[in-house]
């Protein structure tokens, strides 16, 4: 059985002090435009409280806190140019900001973890029902329609082509030419549904999957590409 | 009846010719990304000719031509800022390409007439079966899934937002903060289908125009916005 230290604050406490955690988020990213604004963190919320609620999830407070507070630490790895990673990063500055505002210890090291844990990567992976919750609530904002209204985006941002073959995709470097939305897709996105941590992300992922699946598809007969 | 002087080359001429022109077409737009670059013209170069076909057009050489040109003047409007028009400045561009590489006279007034016309203007709108396809496949272009790509690589290059709701996108300014892929929808693209002046194109528009209701409808219900 998973160690866990239940927290919960008094649930009007816990509303007004997540009113003033959220101001002080929306500020702190309103400078990123983009893939990673706060409007990505608004949807990652969204995203989270629902996947909560289908997994019957005991820690709402937690999860709700580590949502809004995942990409708190996206501005430093973009200012140290990919040296700092967000989540580690991200997850000291949430610890902070949660011991300003008097959250409980516990608390506030439990949200720290989720934060540290949404970046899956060698050694540090989702273990708590929260932590998975996180993840999940994340990676389902990478797929379906905002995925792929995001992959372009970027695609945009970065002067990449608009579109090109799966050959020239798949050879293209990151952050090259050729990193086009359909890179995005070839190379991430079309496998997030089969990483995805809990059964209600599953479940949301499948329409969200399919229908990025047919867009590209579809995309692939108008341009006459493959 | 229509006025049109008929302009046949030989294809063997013709093929050759067009070769060197879209040679010299690549090189033009090479500098142009995204919107507008060359994989645009080649997108229209193909839809003109698949619309020319179903609608039987006899002047297949000028269609092309005119396809492959309708955007040469893409980079000076951009370095005038709007002040010159691409479509009344690509023309006269076009016409001296095609003089120089002497195509006849009346051929290269008829492709620089649907250059002029491809963006419908108040006084200037496509007349001729020839005019009409390429004004088409020009705006085939801007819908379905590639218009949706598209209109969120704008946005990423313009730093406008992902999305926002319809009351957003329809107050926003033009190039600002709000001039989403969905103000684009809004705005310009859901009515294109509704402007198409052939049969061909708009038999072809059908399908592309409802998978792009469809995929907004899906980024709304994804976004929990309207």
């Amino acid at each position: 059985m998973e160690f866990m230290i239940k927290t919960m604050i008094d649930d009007n406490v816990f509303r007004s002090k997540f009113i003033e955690l959220r101001e002080q988020v929306t500020e702190i990213l309103a400078s990123i435009s983009g893939c990673h604004g706060f409007d990505h963190t608004e949807r990652v919320l969204n995203n989270a409280r629902l996947i909560a609620k289908m997994e019957n999830a005991p820690d709402i407070q937690i999860i709700e806190c580590a949502a809004l507070l995942h990409d708190i630490g996206r501005s430093e790895e973009i200012a140290s140019k990919g040296k700092h990673c967000h989540a580690a990063f991200g997850a000291k500055i949430a610890a902070a900001m949660l011991e300003k505002m008097r959250f409980p210890e516990p608390f506030a090291i439990q949200v720290a973890e989720c934060v540290r844990k949404h970046r899956y990567r060698r050694g540090v992976q989702p273990e708590t029902l929260a932590e998975k919750i996180v993840y999940d609530a994340d990676k389902l904002d990478s797929i379906g329609a905002v995925g792929i209204g995001r992959a372009f985006y970027f695609a945009g941002r970065e002067g990449a082509v608009l579109h090109n073959s799966a050959a020239e995709a798949m050879a293209a470097p990151e952050y090259s030419h050729g990193d086009s939305a359909y890179r995005e897709y070839l190379m991430k996105l079309r496998h997030i549904e089969g990483k995805l941590l809990t059964e209600a992300a599953r479940k949301l992922a499948a329409q969200r999957a399919g229908f990025m699946h047919d867009f590209f598809e579809q995309l692939n007969r108008e341009t006459d590409l493959k």
